[in-house]
């Protein structure tokens, strides 16, 4: 763990001082665990002639890419996420992608930002996982101190435009009586993925091997548990590497956008 | 089906209406279908030195006992379920349990009635099969036109004074995206069963054969499906026949209240 991580763990720092952190290039860690209680968003950065296919795209597929804010044209700010917030420089790390390719990952965007970029933020399991903890559900992957398992799935997404494919989903075992508790629990989140989109047969939605995730790490599964699949957040970003626009920039893996809202905001009542 | 049963469907007969064609002893079928949209009640009525032990018990297992009205003893108007309703006529049909086993079957119970009788009144999975079914989820064995399979589990009840057993569920079939469905929808009605307590494996409460079911119908499990369990309202009325009280009175078998609340009154926002 980066020392600076620490220090901000430590010093149970605000979301407003996280993203300070950020843009000050004092820290470039992972953000799971920082200001509880706050939602993280997963970003994407589309040009313009892009962002309408993905806008529709995740208005269609709400599930994998359920969408909290979009920027107009060319404004970095995102007034409705929290103060000041300046989407070049407030994430801890940033990737960047040329024709569907990696090209790097950088500090801040403030050289690449363009007039007519648009920012998309997408809700991300840590609201939920937060529930499902304050439940007394206890979260796998997160007692393991891993990264939770991830499948491409036989699940096709609704296309929009130039953008289409499966639905990447992530696992979390429990057992039957604990996965329907989860079931209600989740469901109240419709802005950070919602109910689960499958559970207790892999097969039936093309996962043959849970030891084998696309993504993350493999978690045990107990005897008497059954695998959980709710839509992933990491679906947008094989969407959008699949369908290669010029340049598409992202958070990078872990490290989300800390916003000001809370995460008890998002539970429907 | 009766030809009473037949007229009240066709007149599309109101609550009101059903009940007195019980009290003037014209109706004395199955309520399944009558007056849609009405919640029905599982009625257990039990002396007042029993009645204490059977609301402790349904107060510490909500989700096989929940309970819709508790009436004061001795009287046998239940205003707060409807205009007039009498207990004591406005079933289709009782049944007389003397000390645990069942003495007969009667049309009323006025000349069986006592000052120190409480009635109670307990939500039913009607409500909340007509909810699955407005969301397009069939019910298999609604479709099957039989009786829902019943099976005695090995989940415990918190006993209360002499009540104690084991729960009895209900099962419906669904593919794992329509159980998760289910389980959203009937989370929703917490008054009549609820979310339900297990799925897609049975052994684990200690049922070992689907096609036995302890009480109703056995119905086919299509590939691709998961058994799916709620708590039945049938788990008071297998306790009370073991504890064997002198005297209890309930509805016949499929024969339930018909009140004038309406089942969306029961569902949470």
């Amino acid at each position: 763990m980066s020392a600076a991580r620490i220090d901000l763990l430590r010093a149970g720092a605000s979301a407003g001082e996280i993203r300070q952190a950020c843009r000050a290039a004092g820290f470039s860690g992972l953000t799971s665990g920082l200001a509880p209680g706050h939602v993280q968003g997963n970003i994407v950065i589309l040009p313009a002639d892009w962002a309408d296919d993905f806008l529709r795209f995740c208005l269609r597929n709400p599930k994998p890419c359920p969408l909290i804010a979009v920027s107009d044209p060319g404004n970095p700010w995102l007034a409705d996420l929290g103060r000041d917030i300046d989407i070049r420089t407030d994430l801890p790390a940033y990737r960047i992608y040329e024709n569907g390719r990696l090209a790097g990952e950088t500090a801040d965007i403030l050289r690449l930002w363009r007039g007519d970029f648009v920012t998309f933020v997408i809700g991300c399991s840590y609201s939920f996982e937060e529930a499902l903890s304050a439940a007394g559900l206890g979260v796998r992957h997160i007692e393991l101190g891993c990264i939770v398992p991830m499948y491409r799935t036989t699940i096709a997404c609704r296309p929009a435009g130039r953008l289409s494919g499966q639905m990447v989903v992530s696992m979390r075992p429990y057992s039957p009586e604990q996965a329907i508790r989860a079931i209600e629990i989740t469901a109240r989140f419709s802005a950070v993925h919602g109910a689960p989109v499958h559970l207790g047969m892999p097969d039936a939605i093309g996962i043959h091997d849970l030891g084998r995730p696309t993504f993350g790490d493999a978690v045990p599964i107990a005897p008497g548990e059954i695998p959980v699949f709710w839509a992933c957040g990491y679906t947008p970003q094989t969407v959008i590497e699949s369908a290669a626009p010029p340049i598409a920039i992202t958070h990078a893996p872990g490290r989300l956008l800390v916003t000001d809202l809370l995460n008890a905001r998002l539970a429907a009542s």
